[in-house]
């Protein structure tokens, strides 16, 4: 079964979508539909036909209504700066379209929300683009810890750091002002750890952190002298206690000089731990603590067929997954929520408790102490 | 331009080439052509046609020679068992068809250097799919080599590791006799290992190396008590000379037990060394002997946009390639050799190279002495 | 010079300090003095006397008084249980010696204050065992840090985990009373991570954290099935805030299952960062933001002569420290201290401050906010 | 027990010979002897005095005669350059005294020969220097494969590279003359890379290899412009097979750029394998071919008190054992040796064998094929 596509945006990961949607069937077969790359949109119509050109779409527009009324779409990809997701979202939502939107799903918990109820109201499916979620490695973890193998989760330690902003020359964008992207680091990579953390573990109940703008300057534009001040955090720190009680840590920044995709976890167990390094997505490492005391270790496992989705790549086990591999799962689980009616993972739902998450984290900055996350 | 593409053989890899030539355009852009499936080819005609449709191909046969003759066939890939490469890759060269072949090239010199011979005076352009050859972390080894930064090459060792043969009762197939699979270890994974030394350090002169069958006898079929004889090597060892003078030594086996991806080399230089490991596929590892001694190291390079090809994926840096994106290169290598008229690398005349070398090594292991690469 | 040793407790440690004190003089030179190996203390006699041939002690003690007194030492060790280390070295100070004091000072910062301005008043010599902090390689790291190699430091993420106490079934004793331990993890690990964290960057002036006990009760002794309560922390979490401004955070456990030495750090700083893991002691990481950016990744430099102290120990560059070589030098740092009369480097006041964050730490966990570390 | 130690040679390894003696009794306990620094040599009688106070010794002589014929020396150590171990060695033997040889122990197999059958004759205790044999990582390797543990062993690949002869106006030494090193990287590092897979696997039966020199000049002396011949190798390869059958290959550098200490194995067998790295020396990598393949992986194995000789050293698991540590464990296992009347391991027998392989990879070199290592 054919599914009509129609992507809005074509920035940052608009050739991920544009490989995750046409790469999927082929990997893991059509039996969940087979979509058609319909209609890309962008501002200027030159821009959308080249964008159609290049990322292989039938159609071009730089109306993004045009995208969202148009009967062979039948899938909406928000893939545009942050503060145009809701609107982009709800008005797919609202001509009833399924809606594939780029993380983060809003600007505020009360946008996710809306998002929210709107969708599930409308019986439509939707999915956030937290794609680090998807490795099979992380996958792996999940399963792992659901099955007891590390005994009764205690904790975790987690961490995803870049250094993109880095340079202070790096003139005020979008990413800079509160009023485009919320926040900053919390939301740029702390979202998605944040929501690999719940994934795992489940919901966060309380936190406790602080926020940072370490470069308060930018220049107002690139190679001006004048510089204007910066909004949004460049490090986010923060304690977290999980509905379940179990402890951890997360630390999120997109100035740690020389990270560039130090996205990782360790979770300990009473009877094992694994740990994870997206740095070398590929593998992870666990630990039992069974066997003779000599012989124990953190053992490095390859993925492999054995694990969730790796076999669909065809590949020899340990061959190695990449970034863009991702999204293919991603368009994957997308494209079974549709064909089956059942909630995809991350959804909006999903998403907004990473949002609500995160808001606590911004509250307990300003309050000093512990943040309960608004229940959702 | 659209170019047409016929696939024989719907086994291992058949996925990658698939997803190879459909995502190529979409990342590297249309400017070198954009493949269309055409015409997909396996021993029965339910199975091609359950592989055109999990595939994307547009149609399926049961016959080779229909995709050869297709007219809307200009890049034939050939992904058959070994012993069936010479003749398809030959009967499509006669058809003036463009050949993909999968590596190894031929079952002997001989057969690679009719191939070779045989697409060279038909001005085809040809590819063999040594794809970790076209991972961007050796570009960038072979790029760091060249510019002289690591001085002056003095020696290579490289190993190609796996353990897909390691059970002793996996029964008795076309790998396991010289009819059919050529040598063992030797051509499955030195054969990769073979081509990326030629690729950074440029021909081999001379080698001295031994092959072992460590795995005598195998069941004739799965499950059955009955064993017979293995006639190709599950170990090969040897040592190099280089055309330039440069030493080396590689090991290359298919029954190393817990390998699964162990493709790595370590070149040493006078003023500089690096260090690769296609299990951690996404870096490459560089010393530099300059700066104050006190703060040397090999340094773990992250691949990013800097770096040959990494930048078509669109993915920031370090967020990590996989397996099948050394195939989409491999892809783009050949539609960029079709569209220029110049050669692909590698091609047939280099595979035949490292099929020179791979002969010489098993002479050697027979004479017990060095033996020289015969010119090609 | 010679200078008597008297060491009070022969628990574990007690071997370190004896090798260290022994060959310390073989490996920096007799130019600070050459300990002697006095005379040794434990509860019994015979323990005594059998520790004193073991170890190499001219004389033998059940009473630490007599070491105290003893007019040969110059020097005593306090390697007892916790809770003895403030009345033995306030005895020892009392007495006119030089205090080698194992890690922690003492319980509270009530202890760590007295014990400081005995000693200063007294004009004694101090040093406190965090011997983590004597390694070369984080030596290293503080010199870099200093230099502004990295820029100017922003943050810090810090780690110490072991599992010495994951197993819930290891009885009950003074590691898990308040009295006799005062603190849990933090005090067994965490005071060695921040002891390490104000080396590299400085007094820490406020901290947010918690404690946890995980493992609530453990058996009342050995093998029993009654159990009783464990009164302090598996785990503690804070974030910090240094008084320069910097942030950061940091992990101790007791319980992470799987981890020996897990003792790390990573600093940001506005040029480079650098990284370190005492699970792989002899080698630092760094990251310097400097040359092509295609060349640029973090180094893992091989402790050498160049560093710290490690040539001292005569051996080839990358060839090795291990956990006893710090000791030697936490000896050497204490012999120079006396030989030169200026303060040893940890000495009793940067104990007592390392006392001051924990504590702010465990009333953290109470009120659940900040709160700053008592000036001192 | 005491037993007086004469030391013959102040250079590089005189420190780790001081403080191996003094510190093995106190980490072992004095159960084997307790060794005395009796009487040190070298060429000037204030040098000898200025390393007897630096390194703990009672006399000072610059006569080797006199430590020979000391009657309190009762064990001879030899630290000299290579060429003068035999005729000290011999001389040492002569006078009835046990000899601790640097290694390697002669220049020639023949030199080792006639030491070995002096030294058995006279009924001496032995050992040579090949201390990284002596690290618990290996000695847990050992035990590993000797218990079956991986199955049958199948092959080794082994590394010993450094760079100390790297750079090209190092002058000339003795090092780079036959006549006083009998040959270069072969025996500098080859030599301990042979002794250990020896050490694990058995004895070599033959050998195929090959000998670089590379920087075929050097300065005469530091500085100079005139250049002379280097007569001994930069670089060894070589094949190996082994008495039992099995494979394998080594490569030995002295200039490889970067490398401070790789010394490193990989062995393979039919139900597992192992991995070891002397840069990261207090671990073991291990991968057991069993248990669900989906949690398969090769294990990071911290050294620990279960395992050979760690215990001693009084440190947690995974704490971390040093360069210098090795030298103590190899005076223990001498001390055993003398104490039990039993053979040391590695004694002048096992050196004489490792010769003999060296000597055949020479030959080979030579001759262009396989060589049998002469039988001892």
């Amino acid at each position: 079964m054919q599914r009509g596509l129609g992507l809005i945006g074509t920035g940052y990961l608009a050739k991920a979508f544009a490989v995750g949607y046409r790469a999927m069937p082929v990997l893991f077969g059509p039996d969940a539909g087979v979509p058609v790359l319909e209609l890309v949109c962008t501002s200027s119509l030159p821009g959308a036909e080249r964008a159609a050109a290049a990322l292989g779409f039938n159609r071009a527009t730089a109306t993004s209504e045009d995208v969202i009324v148009d009967p062979s779409v039948e899938i909406v990809v928000v893939n545009t700066p942050n503060h145009l997701h809701a609107p982009m979202a709800l008005a797919a939502i609202r001509a009833g379209k399924h809606v594939h939107c780029e993380k983060p799903l809003g600007l505020s918990p009360a946008e996710c929300r809306s998002m929210t109820l709107a969708a599930e109201a409308a019986g439509v499916r939707t999915i956030v683009g937290f794609n680090y979620r998807q490795n099979p490695a992380t996958a792996l973890a999940r399963e792992i810890i659901q099955s007891g193998e590390i005994g009764e989760a205690i904790s975790i330690r987690a961490t995803h750091n870049e250094d993109f902003m880095a340079d202070p020359d790096i003139p005020l964008g979008w990413k800079h002002r509160k009023a485009t992207a919320g926040h900053g680091a919390l939301v740029d990579v702390g979202s998605h750890i944040v929501c690999i953390a719940e994934y795992l573990l489940g919901p966060i109940a309380r936190v406790c952190g602080r926020l940072r703008t370490v470069i308060e300057t930018r220049p107002v534009q690139a190679g001006a002298s004048e510089r204007g001040p910066v909004e949004t955090d460049d490090e986010a720190r923060f304690l977290l206690e999980f509905v379940s009680g179990m402890g951890g840590m997360i630390e999120a920044s997109r100035i740690a000089t020389g990270r560039k995709m130090q996205l990782g976890y360790e979770v300990y167990g009473t009877r094992g731990s694994l740990c994870f390094d997206q740095q070398r997505m590929s593998e992870l490492q666990l630990y039992e603590a069974k066997g003779p005391t000599g012989r124990r270790g953190f053992k490095t496992i390859p993925i492999a067929a054995e694990h969730p989705d790796y076999g669909a790549f065809g590949a020899g086990p340990g061959h190695g997954i990449g970034f863009n591999d991702q999204k293919i799962i991603e368009c994957r689980r997308f494209l079974e929520a549709i064909a089956t009616g059942r909630p995809a993972s991350p959804d909006f739902r999903a998403a907004w408790q990473v949002s609500e998450v995160l808001e606590a984290v911004a509250r307990s900055s300003e309050s000093g102490s512990w943040e309960a996350v608004s229940p959702i």
